[in-house]
């Protein structure tokens, strides 16, 4: 049963350090969750690999790369977290890296009020490189430590919407959003670790957090979904990573950001029919989108100039 | 020879009357390229359906309507235009109504510095409806007057980029800015009629600046392209029209803006090795994109819940 109405919280996480263990992350999750609860929250969403530090910024041994994925969700480390949510009745996102049969994913989990996971999603773009670039001390090596997600880009019908999952660098790229609003989605929950000054060539233009607003921004407005977007963030092993954690309207705007780069909670009261709004209008899909003008969307992977 | 770097104009352009003559409107034009060419700019981006008043928000009847699309380009009214744009070694963009073969096409071509026509687009994405909505005086017939483009969304190697041209509601759609890209345009051209007062309870959110800005800074920036947005706007027969024409770089940041509703040059000197930045690193599609996780996009129209 959707409520239509309801409290959507985000909490933004600051730093985890690299010998943290999981049960000191889950505990200050423990206590965003209450405080989001406190507040009216229905759902609550965690970052991406929101039990760890950015791992994907060195280059690891083999211990202790694999000491950072899970091998199974909810597992003993994390039971705190799902029975304290479902002792509240709150739903959550998580982030987490993931091990499946010698597969390694960055992953995400929708959990309903009862603790229940009803939807595991699996980052499909990966940003970075495979091997370390010469110079860097703090690399951004996602393609070494994980395959491109092989679960599509699914949705499911839940307490909070028809809702979908994306992760971090995802929300730069339109064709995710609309794989998610073309099956009907109504929310995305996102999680992020970016940094702002670990590649270098790369971070030329200072418009880090601008870049995530306007992705955010124009990905809800394009689609008629409402997003909240969970940043793990503030200073994590001498990576600057940007905050502005934020729930966005259909609108496309901003209804609550964070302040801070450290732990904190921002909350919306969303209204899902806002959408419609927009749905039966300038985003009618059905009378307005010309699919079999977007071919090269599906058929083509990098640019190929012809003329 | 493209030109790496060059002065980039936009040819803002307030309200045309119903009544007003093509040789009224095209004198106007020609005082706004002289202003874009004494400014130091190689090319001019005039609005969408830049010869006429935007007549798709009445029912018109047959003759009336006939007489707002043009039957060959350039004709006798628009010759002094190319003339003048070919003596002075401006190139332009330009939009206006095209009847071809008994079909109707909301049109925009390219046209180089010696006056000839290098790249046509007819509008794929038309906004509206095909019948009036009752109880309004100003509708938004697109649907009516026009038939959805029939030449894909084309891109040619100019004197100012690989360029390609998009016309007003195009610029909400993140598939129209893609196609483009993958075929490596670099520069895109766009005109806009966009009334904010028109339909009612569309506008039910005063964000139509805001929804224009946030389309156009998100699809430059997410496929690394200058755009160069025009509009006519203003109060037009009643209607009022955003301006806010305005040029944005790769980086989605705004170089150049409007600040008028009415006729107004602005300029930017743009360098097309800028987006290079971009798409050597976070928008590498050739590294990132995940093609065949997009079928949804090419396979499907509208929204279909399946959960």
């Amino acid at each position: 049963m959707t409520d239509r109405r309801y409290v959507l919280a985000v909490a933004q996480m600051g730093p985890i350090a690299r010998s943290d263990s999981r049960a000191a992350v889950v505990a200050r999750q423990i206590e965003l969750l209450r405080e989001a609860h406190a507040r009216g929250a229905a759902f609550v969403v965690f970052p991406e690999l929101a039990l760890t530090t950015f791992f994907p910024r060195w280059i690891l041994g083999e211990d202790e790369r694999q000491s950072f994925y899970e091998t199974e969700m909810p597992n003993a480390d994390t039971a705190p977290l799902f029975a304290e949510a479902a002792r509240l009745g709150v739903g959550f996102y998580l982030g987490y890296a993931e091990i499946e049969a010698g597969h390694f994913f960055n992953t995400a989990i929708v959990v309903d009020r009862a603790g229940k996971i009803i939807l595991k999603y699996r980052k499909v773009h990966l940003p970075g490189t495979a091997e370390p670039i010469p110079g860097r001390t703090l690399h951004h090596l996602e393609k070494r430590y994980f395959e491109p997600g092989n679960l599509g880009f699914p949705v499911a019908r839940t307490d909070y919407g028809i809702a979908g999952a994306l992760i971090c660098n995802d929300r730069r790229w339109p064709e995710a959003y609309r794989m998610l609003s073309l099956q009907g989605a109504e929310v995305g929950f996102i999680g992020y670790n970016t940094p702002d000054d670990h590649t270098g060539d790369f971070d030329f233009d200072n418009l880090t957090s601008f870049h995530n607003q306007l992705s955010l921004q124009a990905g809800a407005y394009q689609n008629s979904m409402w997003l909240g977007a969970a940043a793990k963030c503030g200073n994590e092993e001498g990576s600057r990573m940007i905050g502005d954690s934020m729930i966005v309207a259909p609108s496309g705007q901003i209804a609550a950001q964070a302040l801070t780069t450290g732990d904190e909670v921002i909350t919306a009261r969303i209204d899902l029919d806002m959408a419609s709004l927009y749905r039966r209008t300038i985003f009618d899909f059905a009378r307005h989108r010309e699919p079999e003008q977007y071919h090269l969307i599906t058929t083509r992977k990098g640019p190929v100039v012809e003329v």
